[in-house]
């Protein structure tokens, strides 16, 4: 039912993935899949463009955040109102819109490592960023809450979290999200949860059960949620992401914005929308099952090829964070580039953290396994 | 050529526009017009969308600046470089991408009556704004220079310009823009050209030759424009515009924004602009002949139905510019909605001004009429 694409198809349908390498190196940088899109959402966006769909989107959100509200109800068990999502153009604008609008003033909490543009986002906000950096070492992976309570006492009053993790791979457990959900409470702090990655939570190693998603919002209604189907049904290029938000003051606030500053989501994208929350189960189903397969592939991988690479277990996304600082390159994404495999820098998501890369495994299994054996002989060339 | 839409297509190829009226209203307010895309452009997206297009744009600008360049030059006589476009998403959020980066600090000038977002998004980049109203009762509409000066010399050092303009419809000539560019050079001020409506001037009445456009970079290399494909050829949703940019450093600059400063454009869009740039010279040819007998029409319309509104020469663009005022209502928008037509009143252009109201012509001739016609009654009732 994953369909996988060719180069060649992979190059037309993936111009920044695909396009970015010369040709022979595998792109396994950006988070985008070489899978053929659901055909629920490509036949359903293909329809539109066929009846001229080209002109501004409708007002209102399209059914958008009533086909979320399905979506959120069926996996996680979670029911959030179907009137409670804003459509923005892009997760990362998303919460630009929500920094400039709703939350309160003062300094904005990052952990790091962190999906890069949410340290973009921050400075963009013109806001002072509390970065809380993981020590590589450190066993577990969980948020420091000791620190972020210190950010709060200094006068943090936002936290970015990312829900599961990019590029950590983690999913927190609920009673670690209920203790984050108290302290905020406690300072008055508000939570701003991406969680494009939560319908991507994995099955566990071969096929047995997994984590569980908690929605962060379940556990504090005063938080706001960021989301899209676009990174799991792979429409990025659309634009169409939503904030959803339980608070109605919060959300008029929102929908009364001026114009311009919400102005980049697009009715493909929305359709597109619609239609993945709503009729892709299947598809999905099929999803998490593979990339749980090239999950379990590259842990084999890693094992012969690799080593002495350190890892986490992967538990959600389709992106693995590998630890090569014992093979003492610092740079282990540039040596890969040399070698014909381009992956993301550890230091785009931890500046100054060496010798660590993000593997994107949303691939063909050929595809994942030239990625490791070619990053492999670049460290150890 | 021109393929005029029935409701049903319209309504699906024109969400907001047709969306936001109950059936039997007619639409004739947001700046969209009711003909099928340019051949070409449906082409090319519907082929990329078969190709499961729907991954993030490429880095660069996939050659919409070229194309962009190629157009000016066939139509205008003037050749920016190749190399002078940052793709945006739209061209207000280029226009905020500009004030954000490049413009220098002080307040921004803003001729009145404008296309309302120009307000917002001075607002938006934290600039203060000097509006230039005009009287509604002048004879002539040429932007008022000794005002402009006098902001300059109170410290504006940005001005926003409408070219051609919306809602006036007017077409500026060259030598009044020289002497805008004097006064700019004179106070080291920047003037952002939006332009794109600059496809869009129309033949003279009865297919005489109509005014000429000129390019505002052709006489001030100073300046930034603004523009895009998406008005001429009916794409909005698609959000593709471009910034051009004549000062290497200032285009460096623009370049290197932040991410999610500048993301919010899709590959559709940019295939759209490239096409509709370079392959659509019949279709647009055709478009401005049909636009120009609709607004040959509607004078006609006018005389016979509104025989006391004052217009003015509609040179360019598909939105003709009523006043209104003789007939003694001072929301005529609002009667004409009760009537089964939406018009954008002319309070939303100019802030407090009465009896105005912004007419879409871009439609069919009995559409047109209708249109008119039931202005007219509704203002006679
Ligand atoms: C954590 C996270 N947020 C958001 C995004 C996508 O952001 P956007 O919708 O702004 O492209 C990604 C993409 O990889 C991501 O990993
Ligand atoms: C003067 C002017 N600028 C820009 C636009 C379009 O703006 P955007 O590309 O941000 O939708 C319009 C649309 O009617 C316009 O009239």
């Amino acid at each position: 039912m994953i369909v996988d694409l060719s180069d060649e198809e992979a190059r037309a349908a993936l111009p920044l993935k695909w396009g970015a390498v010369e040709p022979g190196v595998l792109p396994a940088w950006v988070a985008e899949m070489d899978y053929a899109l659901a055909p629920a959402v490509a036949e359903a966006v293909a329809g539109a463009v066929r009846r001229g769909l080209a002109g501004y989107p409708p007002f209102g959100d399209a059914g958008v955040g009533a086909a979320f509200a399905g979506f959120a109800r069926r996996h996680w068990g979670w029911s959030p109102p179907e009137d409670a999502s804003v459509v923005v153009g892009d997760v990362i604008a998303g919460i630009r819109l929500v920094l400039e609008t709703i939350c309160p003033p003062g300094p904005v909490v990052v952990p790091l490592p962190c999906y890069p543009p949410f340290r973009d986002v921050v400075a963009l906000a013109g806001r002072e960023m509390v970065p809380i950096d993981l020590d590589p070492d450190a066993t577990d992976a969980a948020l420091d809450l000791e620190r972020v309570e210190a950010a709060f006492r200094g006068g943090a009053r936002t936290l970015l979290l990312c829900n599961p993790h990019n590029p950590l791979g983690r999913v927190p457990s609920r009673t670690e999200l209920q203790a984050l959900a108290e302290l905020a409470r406690r300072y008055d702090a508000r939570v701003v949860a991406d969680e494009i990655h939560g319908p991507l939570v994995l099955p566990g190693p071969h096929g047995t059960d997994g984590p569980v998603f908690t929605p962060y919002l379940d556990v504090d209604e005063r938080a706001v949620l960021v989301t899209s189907h676009s990174k799991t049904f792979n429409t990025a290029g659309l634009h169409t992401a939503q904030v959803v938000c339980l608070d109605p003051a919060d959300l008029a606030r929102l929908r009364g914005v001026l114009l311009p500053q919400n102005h980049a989501y697009s009715p493909l994208g929305m359709i597109a929308a619609r239609v993945a929350w709503s009729d892709c189960d299947d598809w999905h189903a099929a999803l998490v099952r593979r990339l749980g397969e090239q999950r379990d592939l590259l842990a084999e991988l890693v094992a012969s090829h690799l080593p002495d690479a350190r890892t986490r277990p992967l538990e959600a996304t389709y992106l693995a964070w590998l630890d090569l600082r014992a093979y003492g390159s610092d740079d282990p994404a540039a040596a890969a580039l040399a070698h014909g495999v381009k992956v993301a820098p550890g230091s785009d998501y931890q500046p100054g953290l060496p010798g660590h890369v993000r593997v994107n495994i949303a691939t063909s299994p050929d595809r994942l396994e030239a990625v490791v054996t070619r990053l492999a002989k670049a460290l150890a060339g």
